[in-house]
């Protein structure tokens, strides 16, 4: 039975849920099709996470592998194939928590790096799981900067060999998933020499554990990097590598080869390669990214109206907490966000797609324009999302402190994307650098990409608002954003000038703007994904009660941003003072409307309650009853050794009742 | 021995460190004391956190136990006392990471709230550990709002009892410390009612296990309520009640009493007892906010000059990570803010003890300006320091993200400070109320507390500075906050009076500007935190050198706080654009000037190694070595059963040697 205080929600919805759920999906077919993955992979016990929040890393781990095996049984069974529709949506049913994923880039690696030879050996064996493989990249004391990788493969002429090591600690390899205890392979990137000559880095597939009996290699020293903030269920791992040697034939060579009397020839483009590289940023949105804010945005929405506290009028019951403003003003604008987001990544989506096409076609001229977007937009949404949960968590007060939340895991999880594939400042600052490129060349009247045509069309003025029921026009608050960001970038482009031209160094120059330079390439997102949202919202025109509630979060959404940054906008006289009162105004009225609908916004996203695993979130807004049960199955419910060895010596001598 | 790029950091150190140590401890003496104090309990094995990152909750639980019971021997081998100097450096010491915690805070209820006889019964066994106490507060549907709790106590005049109940599931008490496990005894706080009429909260000593063999107590429900983000050594609680009899004698009566004709009589004033709940808000500043961030400062600064990535100079090794602008921007403001608030801590700590006095001679004037100022700023600093713990960890990229880092648990355990004891947005809301009463009786003319008198004098006009150095004068930054927070004051004031005459209910009304209220509590408690640090500076004249440094750290607290947050100050143009860019030009050119001193900012914290426990804070900055010592110890580097049941059947078919 579902608690009646969150019943209610759903009697006034002002829309279909089904129909936004069919949007989101993107069509009803997709819906079914996602549905039916689900229930397949969740009636499966194997694939339970009901004991999750109780078990130790050593647990986690596996279950994941038992998970992963499993899972090639299972898609045999249900013919599902990684090249098909239904792929996509079986690691979100897993929620993630299952092996080999690294063995996935493995695999990925061969593909895209190796000859067609190498691929022929290798991928048949991958997909068979008979080996298992792993992706070493990142070393203890090098990420971001690959031309720092310290480890080294020489080439020996003698035995037609590479020779590997890792020659210190620092050089050492640290982060790889499945490599920790699984792997019996990796593909390791290396530092190549020849003769003594330095030809930069490159990729070489190095078997690290015997087949037979899953012991290390000789030279090899690998194992597991200890815990982490989250992903229990992986074995990172360290990776040391004293003198091992590999044939020849183990270097990935489809852009580059050693022959065998040493000589180095590169050969083909690798700018599709990179291109792929890109892509992974944009990838990981949806998944790792997007759905974790959903579902915290569930999971706190569905529990602040089950939740009641205090008396907002005299008389009455406690009122529910989203009845509360202040607690509207910290879920409402992170569920718009979810919306927002949503949108952008599809637009990333259609806009990298095409970039594969003309790709493919050897026209690379979209390539730093998708470069620039997929690196700022990956900062932007892991960052402004990770807020988020943390936000939602918080919002749930002590219940959203227990793992049994949910909440923990998600915000634990969520944070890393702010540090994997790519640190968030430095992915900043490759945008600003390719904006402040296109400004030059705009301002020289030269063309640039269509994302950054408005630095080209600067107009001078003023926000034309004159009441607060304008700031609900987008044409009003998307022009404001354009006007913020050409005025970061063309301010920050001038500092550089204005420092280079008073004979500074041009890396101290750069160096000095940073922070700055940062501000400017948010400001190019932000603005893009509001644009984007009103766009998407005019597109509905056909699906009225969705586009009316679409066209309330888009609204909530850009006001939130001005409302959170108003000094962007104030600074120049574009928003006056009165002006941002309206702003003011206008925001907080959404909050009040959007609040009626908060539940079925929320319902459309679809979370089964295995799949949010939270006492707090589930459809039936059971909270107490789910936290009572779950608490009593942890294993801190079992009698503690600490009992008879500290307690009981203490207590046995106190009165046997007071 | 020191790696080499941490111990340079030291040598050119702009003030004495062990002075500054001195300063913050508040006197060489003290420093000798909590160094003893450190010395003495981290040499003694028992209380070793050295493998804390790789134990289960169970684990967690058991060795904290086994400290508790420890220390009382250690306590009383050293001549240590509970109200002796030494007391307070012994928790620091331990980390927080002992049990008993809430067995102190049912001491102190009883000493507080228990009549002198009841006081004469329980304290003595309590202080032996005879018997193990807890508090039974807040309940599963119920937290802050008391008078929203749900367990009854009816007194049975028939046998002189009080009979307990918590009748309904979101009646069960939930979340108090030492009640999962280990207590034999709590104070409940349930609805009192003597025939029939309720008589509201009071609190009742109630024996929930037994003492013979620690078995539950008839018509006693209890456990643990399971995994949490933090605090694993914790057994927090939930207890059901079900016709639990306890003699009369139980109820606490200081205050109030049931006689045996169930005559209710109250005694006595309560105030001093408020004034006790209201200083335990203060009193978790240090210990639970302040160390944790200073912990976390240490950890990423020290890490951030040992780290070296990409190249600033064309031709130079790899940079410290510390000397790229970003980097500073990211951590600097956050050693200044735990400077910052180490003065403020101070600050509080004075008036709280004045007010103490007071109260003592029976003049309670002082209460709500003390009861405003505990909440606001434990709202205010428990955010801010709650974020810049994240903001340390994020700095450190995937190695911060490692538990052995350290910060992941700094992180996830100065969170809750937002949650427990009074939920931050309440607690400044409570705040908000005193401000707007205090702002109507200043525009009354009529007298206000010291904190608030700056409402009563009020300046128009402008920021009078003229370039970027004049935002380097303590007179012009404090202004701006101070004009700031009582435009967000008055214009709140005006917005609540408006709706009211437009005939709003009150309470209504109240709720529609509660964002706003929010906003005017942080700038009221922002602007005297600036106050309080310059006037500390100033002080200081006779420490030339600590004076200097620690007046560059005031100066970026506060120009920091400006700008994060332009649209407050640009708002009504009390600073104009043109200085607004003043600000960020010196505030950028402070971050280089601090950043030559950071290591000795946060050597001066004076943490040993073990207090850190921190693989990348050491202060030697061997951060490589001993993540990787570290993680070769973690449980994870055991054989998984996983291999032999899920992997070995399908890597031994594979060919022995590829």
């Amino acid at each position: 039975s579902v608690n009646p205080d969150l019943a209610s929600e759903r009697q006034t919805a002002s829309f279909c849920v089904e129909k936004l759920t069919a949007l989101l999906d993107g069509g009803a077919e997709q819906t079914r099709m996602r549905r039916a993955v689900v229930e397949a992979i969740q009636s499966d016990p194997v694939f339970s996470r009901e004991n999750q929040y109780f078990q130790s890393q050593n647990e986690r781990y596996e279950a994941a592998v038992r998970k992963a095996v499993h899972l090639q049984k299972k898609m045999h069974e249900m013919g599902w194939t990684e090249n098909g529709p239904e792929y996509k949506y079986i690691y979100r049913a897993l929620s993630g928590d299952v092996a080999f994923l690294l063995h996935r880039v493995f695999m990925r690696s061969i593909s895209v790096l190796g000859s067609d030879k190498q691929i022929a050996k290798w991928i048949p064996l991958a997909t068979q799981l008979r080996l298992i493989g792993s992706y070493a990249q990142t070393e203890l004391g090098h990420g971001t900067y690959l031309q720092g990788l310290e480890t080294t493969a020489v080439f020996d002429i003698a035995t037609q060999e590479f020779i590997l090591n890792t020659p210190k600690i620092s050089a050492m390899k640290w982060w790889p998933g499945d490599m920790g205890r699984s792997a019996t392979h990796t593909v390791v990137f290396a530092q190549l020499y020849i003769h003594g000559k330095c030809y930069g880095i490159h990729p070489f597939i190095v078997q690290i554990r015997s087949l037979q009996d899953h012991s290390l290699c000789p030279g090899i020293t690998a194992g597991d990097i200890g815990p982490k903030m989250n992903f229990e269920a992986i074995d990172n791992g360290y990776l040391l590598l004293k003198n091992v040697r590999i044939p020849r034939e183990n270097m990935l060579s489809k852009f580059c080869e050693v022959r065998p009397d040493g000589t180095y020839v590169r050969q083909g483009s690798q700018k599709i390669n990179y291109f792929t590289m890109t892509t992974v940023r944009i990838s990981l949105i949806s998944d790792e990214v997007l759905i974790p804010l959903m579902k915290a945005c569930t999971i706190a929405i569905r529990y602040s109206v089950v939740r009641r506290q205090s008396k907002l009028k005299p008389g009455e019951q406690e009122a529910k907490i989203l009845d509360y403003q202040t607690q509207q003003e910290k879920l409402l604008p992170q569920l718009a966000a979810a919306y927002a987001f949503h949108f952008t990544n599809d637009y990333l989506q259609e806009l990298f797609g095409r970039g594969y096409r003309e790709i493919q076609r050897k026209n690379f001229d979209m390539l730093p324009e998708l470069h620039a977007l997929s690196s700022g937009f990956k900062a932007v949404i892991t960052h402004h999302c990770t807020a988020a949960v943390e936000i939602c968590l918080r919002a749930c007060g002590g219940h959203g402190y227990s793992l049994l939340s949910g909440l923990p895991s998600l915000y634990t999880k969520i944070l890393a994307s702010c540090i994997y594939e790519g640190e968030n400042t430095i992915l900043l600052l490759q945008t600003a650098r390719f904006l402040m490129k296109c400004f030059m060349a705009a301002s020289a009247g030269q063309p640039v990409p269509p994302s950054v045509t408005y630095l080209a069309a600067v107009k001078p003025g003023k926000c034309p608002a004159k009441n607060k029921s304008d700031f609900l026009s987008p044409d009003i608050y998307t022009e404001a954003y354009q006007h913020v960001a050409v005025r970061l970038i063309s301010s920050t482009a001038a500092k550089l000038q204005d420092l280079i031209q008073s004979g500074a160094k041009k890396y101290d120059t750069w160096n000095q703007c940073t922070v700055q330079l940062v501000q400017a390439a948010k400001a190019h997102c932000h603005y893009i994904a509001v644009k984007n949202f009103a766009e998407t919202v005019e597109k509905l025109e056909t699906k009225a009660g969705i586009q009316r509630i679409m066209k309330h979060l888009c609204d909530l959404f850009a006001l939130h941003g001005i409302f959170s940054n108003t000094g962007a906008f104030l600074h120049d006289g574009y928003i006056s003072a009165a002006q941002m009162d309206m702003v003011t105004a206008s925001y907080l009225d959404l909050l009040a409307v959007i609040r009626k609908d908060a539940i079925p916004l929320v319902d459309a996203f679809d979370f089964t309650d295995e799949s949010l695993n939270s006492a707090l979130g589930s459809y039936d807004g059971q909270v107490y009853q789910r936290l009572y049960e779950w608490a009593q199955k942890s294993p801190t419910n079992k009698m503690s050794p600490a009992y008879e060895r500290y307690l009981k010596p203490l207590l046995h001598n106190t009165l046997s009742k007071l």
